[in-house]
Order: structure tokens, then C-alpha cells, then sequence
């Protein structure tokens, strides 16, 4: 009888809330009336075998009839519902995992089992932002030591796919974020893919840095491919350059990175977690680190990335990954381009050879791709350095990085931005500092990574003899509002580029 | 120019999203693509001088027409807004206090001027329930030093209105949440009034408890009560017994609660702030507090009483309270029912002299009483305690309740509900020890403090003697499907009553 009475018809109205899964039901609707259900209740929504949790909104207009229900459209997906079909609900048990977040919040280690059942609840849906963020909070400032960050990277690795290859030797790369610009994937994916190792790369999107890899890559090529599709380019090219989010290696890491990003807050135990698991999940097993160090940097001292390197030293080793961390300079933004379109400019000008490419990227990329040809064991006689050099400079590099934009299923050329603001130097000098997260903000206030084309160029870096009146930076934006936006927040602020 | 384009015409969807302002717009609105929105985006939402920020929610239906907006119905009545009307959108401005969050989570402490700024913000609708939950969550955890409590203390009363009351002296009392059914209020509120103490008493709905003080005063009189119904009810009667959410005392707290609520978290320093701050701004000089201490309390020892009870006991100093705390018994519930309905049954029994009344309650309700006269100082000779017992033995103070009652509105006697499930012993014994969290639990996923007639009667004290098949308590709710829920959970459980 109470399951009869749960039959709703499913009314599309096409709302794309993102963040949470919403499900709409009017307020005179027997279900809610007979389940005692009111807004802010969390409910399970079924339809055939498949279910999702969403929390309650009432409606009270006719937007609903009588005997309807609709889901935002994220639900709508995860269900593959059609309007007019079918939909039962049910009360949801209370989250067990939820009382193990409390005990951490009051100081409590987690178990393993408990991380494996928080991460498990997490990715079937079970959680809403108000508990990802209470988690996410739990467990930032260091406060998850090794034992519990490898039950997390584990915990990570089971609840998503995992891919294995024909090659028993994987690369990859990975960049400890916080440095604008510092876009060195797809051209280290070019060399050493050239030198016949594999390198399934797949890299996310922008966490709260305005581009990641991902975004820059969406410039010149498809970057969201299916499994199958992921695979041929390998098997053709020996690598691609990819969005991971297609490949659910890590789902529990997708949902809480968007929380993270609201929080603009990036946890250590997370990060290593996110960036190991999804390593091991694609099936990788030597892994180079690069880990720049700056003030204004997400590694702010060379303390603070020893402690991290060393951190995530132990979790590669428990995890079975052959892994070198490299630690960096962070102090300044890397190449000139910060976003998208930007940043694919100056990649596809280090590839080319072009003489006014920025040293600095070229530079860095040799630096990773001969470390990790190191790593593998392939450096074959010669030193990394060398060969990798060649690999570029012949433009072997750059034809390689074409056809795995081909194999991806097509290659463009960036276009940038008509709308932009020139901003210039207040006094005559050499610049001395720069605020990487400042200069981060401009770009990102400006529609980057959102808007391809968005963000800022940087002609400056340290050491830079300037005149009064002289071109700092750029800024690039997609509408006036947005480049509007981006000055007034420059406006603000001082000491964004520091000239003596 | 830019203004002008932002010109958008509302049109009511009537969705009750009650946790977050949301806000509804197509995805071709040529807003939404000259000022580079997309889902997840905070925005600001004006209509003539009022602005509050909402999440956007891209609508990619004809439920909107081109150039119309909507909003939730908590940002339709924050606005004032109707149907036809003009709105325009603006930017967010990075909310910077979000980053004294951060710093927080990193281990530094508040300052004074960053909890200003986070209350002011969260009043302001400027934190998305990611935050708050961050917030709360980095607060939680005995996370707050006693300089960053009464720091949180004065920003809330800063932010809220102030009362201020014809007499000098205004007593008042409160209860450290937990323990089921100790509806001890409405008693001590009419013996003392009774005696001449003005004690305007506003009480909260229930947080993670299955009734508060204003959930069981509701199901006999009116307890939404405007700032000047209030007043004149206290001048009339000497005092109330009504909600404080209408008075706005402490908006933050409100807001706050709803998000702990969500957690089942509740953080020492939120709770010494939440309380003080409303009892400070409500006009309160003199303030006893009950604080129940038990293994299924929220205070689970006498040295974590002790400890809470120190550290209050310094921020009423510092602002300006005269407070004493009495650590009470709290390894059971108090009274026999737990559900507002119920409870009410309770303090009218109470009240009434009825010969069948719980005395837990009646002794609780007198020694509480009795401390706060004593603490006013207005005892008169003979002791606090001879003086409260006569007034509640003579009537007096059930006449006053009545009063009161009327005063506010209407005086209703409860009815009870007529969906009830008895658990029996099931073997014979003494009972031992009880789960008061379960017991709690029971009653709301039987529906209360939602359906009021919903919750827990129970019959069976510690150092009862049982015989098996006898009644240990009755689940009562308002559908068969809440009734279900609730036994479901019931016999997942053991020792909910421990019997030997």
C-alpha cells in the first residue's frame, strides 16, 4: 500500500542545480502529506533499479500539477529518467558515516573501514554540500596523518574505475597547483610519448587556479572522451592529454573538489589522496611530482613542501607507485599566458620552436620530461636531458602533440580575446615580487577558466628592468562587464607586482 | 549600460529551497551571457534598495520566459518582491571573510574584528551553506579559546536587535539541550512571574532534539509573536513564553542552527555564544542555567559540565551576566513525554497539581525556580525554594500560565495522536540504564518536532522492576509511514533500555 501510494509522474522543468541533487514535489501531494516530509528533508528518489538522494524542495504554484514530481537535472541524468515516466520515493536512513565526520571534528582519527564507508556514501549521493563541507573542513590543516591519508587514497581507488594497459611501464606527471601558467603537460606528454613511453594522460579542470590542464587542452582539441575512446588514442599515439572526470577514476574526488572550490580551500591529506588515487587508478606506476615553491604559491616555504614531499612519499610507497617529487621555483607565474586560450598560445610556442616562446616553460618541461625518462629506466645510454632536447627541438615533439590532438579528434588553433585592458608600471624599476594568487584572481575574475579566451597575459617576471608607463600585464576578458570586474578588484589592491 | 541590461522581470515559481537563497534564470538571458554566469555562481539580486545573493540555477525550460528571473521564496520574502516587478543582478564580491575561515581551519585563532566580519557576512546571506558548514565545522571540535568566544558572543548581539525592558531586573534561565522531555520553562516562567520577577523568556525550536521549548508551547498557545506583541504580553503578565525567532535577536544563530541541525553537530563555543548572545540581547541580567549531565546527554561527564560551565561562566562575566549553572542529572529523560504534544501534557499535569504528574518534572521545574529567585536576590526571608513550592501547590502559578497564555494569543489543550505502537520489556528486570539519544531519535523519525502530536511516551524510569510484555514506552506519530520509520529504527537497535 505505501508503495503504491509513492507512484509520482516525472515533469521535466529543466533545472540545472549542480552542486546538489534537488528533487521538486508540490505541497499538497499525498506523499509528502502521508510520509511527513517538509523542506530541508533529504529523500530517496527510485526509479527501476536505480536511486538517488536529493534534498526537498516544496513547490507552491502550478509548475507542478497534482500527482507530478521533478529533479533537477543532475539527478535527471544519474537516473536517465524521461518526462511522464514513473518515479517512486522513500525516507532515507540516517548516514551512519556521518557520525564518524563528527568524531573526527572532535579530534578522533578515522579508521580505515570508516573512510572506506564515508567515501562509499559520498559517491553513491549520500551526502549533501552541508556534510561534504563539514568532511572537506574536518580534514583540512593537516589534520589527517599518513595512515588515515592512505585509507583515503585507498578508499578513493576502490569506489572508482580502474584502468589497465598493455604496458607494464606508465608514466605521468603531476603538478602541485598554485603557479599560474605553469602549463608543461601537454609538452611533456609530446616528448616522451615521441621516445615510445606510454602516458595516458588525464588531467582535471581548474580546482580554483584560473586554467587546468584540462581547460587549456579544450582550446586545441576534445578533451572529454569515453573509456573506449581514451584507449584507441593510446594504442595510436602511446599517450593523450585528456579530461579525467569521463573516466570516473575517482568519483568521491569529483564531488568534493567542487566543494573545495566553493571553500577556495585545498586540504593536504585531500590533495594527496585526489592526486595519488587517480594516478593509481588510471593505471600509472612511475609518477614525477613538480612542486613549486613560493610565497605566494600553494607551497609557501621549502619547509612546507619537504613536509609534503616526504608525506606523499609514503603513501606512493604504499600504494605501489614509483614516484620523484621535484620541488621548483614557485615565485612568479610560468610562460606569459594565465588561462586557457593564453596558456595553449604559449605551448603550441614552445612546441613550434618559436624564438619568442618563454624560455621558462620550455625550460621546466625539459627539466620534468627528462627526470621522468630517468625515472623509467629508458634514458638509454645518453643523459635525459639530451635526449628529451632533441625530441623537441627536432620538432618531433610538436608533430607528436598533432596527432594526438587528431587522435583525440581534432586540432585548432587558439584564437584570443578582443577585449582587454593594458596595465602599466606606476614608477620606473626592476621587478622584484609578484603575487602569483593576486594575479591568479585577475584572471580568474576575468571568466577564466569558464571563458576560454579570459585571463592575463604577463610580460614582467622578476628581474624585469621596467620605465614608468611600460606593460605590466594584460588583462583578457570575454565581455566588458567581466574585464570591468577584473580591474576593479586590481583597482583594490596593492603590491600585485612590487617594482624597487 | 551595463545596468540597464540587467533589467529583469520576476515571475513567481514559488519553490521553497528554505536552507539558501536560490535564484532561477534562463540560460539564454543575455544577463547571464554578458556577465559570464554559470551554475554554481553566487549572485547579487536587487529590488530597489534591498540586495540579497542567491545561487543561480540555469533554467533551460519554458518555465521562465526570455528576460524573466525567479527566486526562492525565502529571497521573494527578504526582498518584498511580487510578481512583474523589475530586478537586476550584480557580481559578488569575493566575500573576504571567508579567508579568516581559512585561516582558522589552519589552526590560527579569530581575532576580534574577523568574527565581526564573518557574523556581519553571515547576516547579510552572504555564505552558501558550504560555508556556514565550514564555519561551524572549524569551530566545532572545542576549536574556540575563551577570548574568540566572547568575541563570537558580541558579534552576534552587534548584529541582531536589542530589548530593553521598563525594570532593571530580568531573570531568566536556560538548558544546555539533550535530555527528552525536560520541559522545565513554562513551569519556572509561571511560578516566577507569579512572584513578580519579570522574565520574558523567548525559547528556540528544537535543533537535533525531538522538541524545543517553542515546538511544545506551540501545540497550546500562539508563539509567533511580534517584538510589540511581546512586550505587551510581559507588561500585562510580567512575562512569556514565546519564539525568538520573530524578535531577530540573534539572526546569525538562526542561521547557523539550521546548518547544525543538518551536521546533528553542535560546537561548545556556537553553543555558549548562541545562548549568552540571545539572553544579552534580549535584556536578561540574571540567568540560571540547567545543565543535565549523563552518558547519553550532550554532556557525558561532570568533568565536561565542569569544564563548559567555567568557560561560561567567564563569558557571562565579560558580558555582563549574572549567571549561575547548576549541573543536574541527566541519564534519562525527564517527565514522560518526549514530542511537543506530549510535553505539553506533561506541564499541565504539573501545573495542575494532577496527583498523576511526572515529579521528576515538578522537582526540576521547583529547584530551578527556586536558584533563580534566589540569584534576583528577591527571596524574601523565608527560603527561594518554600516560596515557588507554595506558589505552584496554590494554583497560583497554574492561573499564571493560563494568563500568559491568553495573553499571547489563545490557550489550546493538547490532543495527543491516534497512530501509537507500544514496546514492551522483553524480558523481566530492572531497568538499568537508558539511551536517551535513541530514545530522541525514536521520537523524531517518528515525526517530531515537525508533526506535533509525534514522539515517545514514555513509562519505564531507571530502578523500574519489569516484568516481560510490560510497556517500556509508546511510539506515537502522525502517519503509518512515520510510525514504520520509526520502528524500523527501533529494531535495528539493542539497548535503547537496558534491563537486568
Amino acid at each position: 500500500m505505501e508503495h503504491q501510494s509513492n507512484n509520482l509522474t516525472f515533469r521535466k522543468l529543466g533545472i540545472h542545480s549542480q552542486q546538489e541533487h534537488f528533487v521538486y514535489m508540490r505541497e499538497d501531494c499525498h506523499v509528502c502529506i502521508s510520509e511527513g516530509f517538509e523542506a530541508l528533508t533529504r529523500i530517496r528518489i527510485h526509479f527501476g533499479l536505480r536511486s538517488v538522494v536529493a534534498s526537498l524542495n516544496i513547490v507552491r504554484t502550478d509548475i507542478l500539477k497534482v500527482g507530478e514530481i521533478s529533479l533537477s537535472e543532475s539527478a535527471v541524468e544519474l537516473l536517465g529518467i524521461k518526462e511522464g515516466e514513473s518515479i517512486s520515493v522513500s525516507h532515507v536512513h540516517p548516514i551512519e558515516s556521518l557520525s564518524f565526520v563528527r568524531s573526527k571534528i572532535y579530534g578522533n582519527d578515522f579508521s580505515s573501514t570508516e573512510l572506506g564507508h564515508i567515501i562509499n556514501d559520498i559517491v553513491e549521493g549520500n551526502y549533501s554540500n552541508i556534510h561534504l563541507s563539514a568532511f572537506i573542513t574536518a580534514c583540512a590543516g593537516n589534520r589527517l596523518n599518513t595512515k588515515e591519508i592512505i585509507s583515503l587514497t585507498n578508499a578513493m581507488i576502490n569506489t572508482g574505475q580502474r584502468i589497465s594497459w598493455n604496458n607494464d611501464m606508465v608514466v605521468d606527471k603531476h603538478c602541485i597547483g598554485g603557479l599560474p601558467g605553469n602549463r608543461t603537460t601537454p609538452i611533456v606528454v609530446s616528448i616522451l610519448t615521441s621516445l615510445g613511453l606510454t602516458m595516458p594522460k588525464t588531467s582535471s579542470r581548474a580546482i580554483t587556479s584560473p586554467a587546468g590542464t584540462a581547460d587549456t587542452m579544450e582550446v586545441m582539441t576534445r578533451v572529454t572522451l569515453s573509456m573506449n575512446e581514451i584507449k584507441k588514442v593510446v594504442e595510436k599515439e602511446g599517450g593523450c592529454v585528456v579530461w579525467g572526470g569521463t573516466a570516473h577514476l575517482s568519483p568521491a574526488d569529483d564531488i568534493l573538489i567542487r566543494v573545495e572550490k566553493a571553500l577556495d580551500l585545498d586540504s593536504e591529506g585531500q590533495l594527496i589522496a585526489s592526486v595519488l588515487s587517480k594516478k593509481v587508478a588510471a593505471g600509472s606506476n612511475h609518477l614525477i611530482i613538480d612542486m613549486p615553491v613560493g610565497e605566494t604559491a600553494k607551497l609557501r616555504s621549502i619547509e612546507a613542501a619537504q613536509e609534503l614531499k616526504s608525506e606523499m612519499e609514503k603513501v606512493a610507497l604504499a600504494v605501489g607507485l614509483k614516484m620523484k617529487v621535484l620541488i621548483t621555483d614557485g615565485t612568479q607565474p610560468v610562460g606569459r599566458g594565465i588561462g586557457p586560450a593564453l596558456e595553449a598560445r604559449d605551448i603550441l610556442s614552445v612546441l613550434r620552436n618559436d624564438p619568442s616562446a618563454p624560455i621558462d616553460l620550455k625550460d621546466r618541461s625539459l627539466t620534468l620530461a627528462a627526470e621522468l625518462l630517468e625515472l623509467s629506466g629508458k634514458a638509454e645510454g645518453v643523459s635525459g636531458m639530451q635526449q628529451v632536447q632533441k625530441t623537441l627541438e627536432t620538432g618531433k615533439a610538436y608533430e607528436k602533440f598533432i596527432a594526438i590532438c587528431e587522435a583525440q579528434g581534432t586540432f585548432k588553433e587558439p584564437t584570443l580575446s578582443t577585449h582587454k585592458r593594458t596595465i602599466r608600471a606606476e614608477r620606473s624599476g626592476k621587478v622584484i615580487k609578484i603575487d602569483n594568487r593576486k594575479l591568479a584572481k585577475i584572471a580568474k575574475l576575468a571568466g577564466a577558466p569558464t571563458n576560454k579566451t579570459s585571463g592575463v597575459d604577463f610580460f614582467s617576471p622578476i628581474g624585469s628592468e621596467l620605465v614608468k608607463g611600460q606593460a605590466l600585464y594584460e588583462i583578457h576578458a570575454e565581455s566588458i562587464g567581466s574585464l570591468e570586474y577584473a580591474m576593479e578588484y586590481y583597482r583594490s589592491q596593492n603590491n600585485i607586482i612590487t617594482i624597487q
